[in-house]
């Protein structure tokens, strides 16, 4: 592929500024404040995908934030591919903690650092970037669907309304999802395994307003208390998560799968020594396997009364918390989130209410990686990494991947080139530059080889 | 004191005025950002202090907000009264819980609405207006020395360095509090006790920075889970304060104090039905004991993690908490923050690290109500409201009270003119404007009535 190293050479300064000024967007789909961001986003991306050579160039609403939809269609002989990924970004508090901005991308150590370099705006970018270099190469290997959503980090519940509703228009032979990571620099992955989540959000209330705790203190239930009391009777001092029937389904991957996961990741990097003094304990699991077969449950944030500076004395009206739990093969969001729902409430006191809001969710994805997919896609990494892949299963949830595969029936293919030092999520997220132009040689040399490795088993 | 009734009369729509001023100014100690207001109403009590025809009227600095102190110093035979009140007040949160806002003062049905309305804006400015009334009749009864601080809502630390390095500027006979409130609009009543506290701030942390969940959930400690396990731990299912030794040396009180406080108290007042729903339970003493004459245990805040709109995956690097223990007799807040803070580290894993930090503290004031001032002052009240007062013990803390009576020695006189209806410490805060006007004319016959019963023992 000389002519298309050319190129992208060629364009290399270009490419990384349009990636900049994508990254300077802030299209947080957490807080409603950046809905502008969000469309902000949506509208570059769409005069990227034009400008790239795509085909019908559209932008869908169901109810949120744009989908955009894209195509590139040769001939129907050709297998399709659909090409997923997800411009929206995780907020970036606390943002006292970035050493830049986390919207003004800055180049460090060969890295670029930005809220979302990594996840996933890097990775949507290089896509883009290996169509239009396919584009004025004129040689796509296959037909091309693109389907970008900006509700990722919310759940897309857009998005699998939308999927729903397009089986037709979105049917493709293989799922390509870079939104994924690589265990180092020159050890690319597949992704087999992804843990689902069901994400609620629970509210404790008392009296109806705030009270002066120097009046009615000792006397009326504090929902703080309260609050407390029902998050920490969530898992037990083996760490173990309480909600009756929260197990009941847990399928345990076999042993063949268990030995990749403890050799695949590298605990040493993952928890250097200022990480490992946190580490919580259990005997039943490696730290491994916790964190990719395992069911967790966190609370993500809690906030209710007084939170400023100084004494307030006060018995707040209320109480809430964030709390997310990842699951594995076997467990169904729903009832889980139905489980959680009817546990806190049976073990609340009658003095307060409590209510839950599920606010995403979606099952575990598992998936054999001996498809016509993983094994184009190990050539092409082979190629441009110089090594094939390994095969990870990780504890992170894509709910779209999860609904696509689900409605839409294509092989999954998620090849990812962040690495696990990108810090995404966290403050001071990047994205390997190195990594951004290899991504963009990977997606191309993947296309060429799925093209091949389909005629050679229809031959 | 047909004079100052006129003179009280004639300049009615003037002094409220002049009080709605004084509650215009955001006067709030808990948050820095409102140090600029701060000095607004210590200038604002200076002019005042000045035209009501105070002497040496000065403001002092201990490493705070600003102390104001001013006397009329009539013949060294008469008594002297020391006279304190404070200028700062609560946060207003929640603002949008406010009918008219919290700093544009708003009357309605006889009563005017602002935060710090009763807590204690009006009350000094009773204060004030009965001086100025004496100063403008010539007729001081006894010397006045006026003390006003701003940091009542967090704790009077300037105010207690200042007392102790001031005993000659303060020596005084009697202390007048107007900071307190009445049972019903026609019963007065007089304070005899008020509980003392221990104020902590509590945070716990984990890894150095916020993780992602998908990654890491599972298998590094959370400190949100760590904060609530150890908040819940602190009441038991009796709500009995669980802390060892928390209960060591509290004194009970005698039965005929506790005849009075369940005789005092109006319970079906202060407990609706609507409130009752809340009611946390117990069975070793009444809900007016529990009110009053009981140590407490709050939460007054908690906060950590992501509280912004729609989910976000992370492990949370700290969590902090606001707790407030309110003390009775006996018990030794600088003793109860250290059994408070020994506690909690000890019960924390080992993967987390607990700080406590102690924001205010004071203990108990427990006073024979038989003495010279509540005599005058029982005399006063009766002629002002046409019924002597009750003796009240109640459950807030004014920790400036407990060092002025601990470091002066002067006779404490807790005589206020709030309601229980005016929402102190909670949105909607109010004051009703006759007692304002009763409240000045009942200043001036306290002081009139104390030179009165004093003369009466020295004859």
């Amino acid at each position: 592929m000389i002519h298309a190293q050319d190129h992208i050479t060629k364009n290399s300064a270009r490419f990384l500024n349009e990636l900049i000024d994508f990254l300077r967007i802030p299209s947080i789909s957490a807080a409603p404040v950046f809905k502008t961001d969000i469309e902000k986003a949506a509208d570059f991306l769409i005069r990227a995908l034009n400008n790239s050579g795509m085909d019908d160039v559209t932008r869908f609403y169901e109810g949120g934030n744009p989908i955009i939809y894209a195509e590139k269609i040769i001939t129907p002989e050709l297998p399709t591919i659909l090409i997923y990924g997800h411009y929206d970004v995780q907020p970036p508090d606390p943002v006292e903690l970035w050493l830049s901005p986390p919207f003004e991308p800055t180049i460090r150590d060969g890295k670029i650092y930005a809220r979302g370099a990594c996840d996933d705006k890097a990775q949507v970018y290089i896509v883009i970037k290996a169509l239009e270099t396919l584009s004025q190469l004129n040689s796509f290997p296959c037909n091309i669907k693109v389907l970008f959503e900006g509700e990722e980090e919310t759940g897309s519940l857009s998005l699998i309304r939308f999927i729903k509703k397009n089986k037709p228009l979105l049917k493709a032979d293989t799922l390509l999802v870079c939104d994924t990571s690589m265990p180092s620099i020159n050890q690319p992955a597949l992704v087999c395994g992804l843990r689902g989540i069901s994400y609620c959000e629970v509210e404790v209330t008392g009296a109806d307003k705030d009270l002066h705790s120097g009046m009615y203190g000792g006397t009326i239930i504090n929902p703080l208390l309260e609050l407390s009391k029902l998050l920490a009777m969530l898992k037990d001092d083996e760490q173990r998560i309480t909600i009756p029937g929260f197990y009941d389904n847990v399928k345990e991957p076999n042993t063949a799968i268990k030995k990749l996961i403890n050799e695949s990741i590298r605990i040493e990097e993952l928890f250097p020594p200022e990480l490992s003094l946190h580490i919580s304990p259990t005997n039943t699991h490696t730290l491994a396997e916790q964190m990719t077969i395992c069911p967790t449950l966190d609370i993500n944030g809690i906030w209710g009364g007084y939170t400023g500076a100084g004494p307030k004395t006060i018995i707040p009206s209320c109480a809430s918390a964030k709390i997310s739990m990842r699951l594995v093969p076997g467990q169904d969001h729903n009832k889980i989130a139905a489980l959680f729902t009817s546990y806190l409430k049976a073990k609340a006191p009658r003095q307060v209410n409590v209510s839950v809001k599920p606010i995403a969710g979606c099952n575990a994805v598992y998936f054999n990686p001996n498809l016509n997919s993983s094994i184009a896609a190990s050539r092409a990494l082979n190629r441009v990494f110089g090594n094939k892949p390994l095969y990870l299963y990780i504890g992170g949830s894509i709910p779209a991947v999860s609904a696509i595969i689900d409605t839409l029936e294509a092989e999954p293919l998620l090849m990812g080139f962040g690495l696990e030092s990108d810090n995404i999520h966290s403050p001071n997220e990047s994205f390997l530059l190195d990594n951004f132009y290899k991504g963009i040689e990977c997606v191309m040399e993947f296309l060429s080889e799925y093209k091949k490795v389909t005629a050679e088993l229809t031959v």
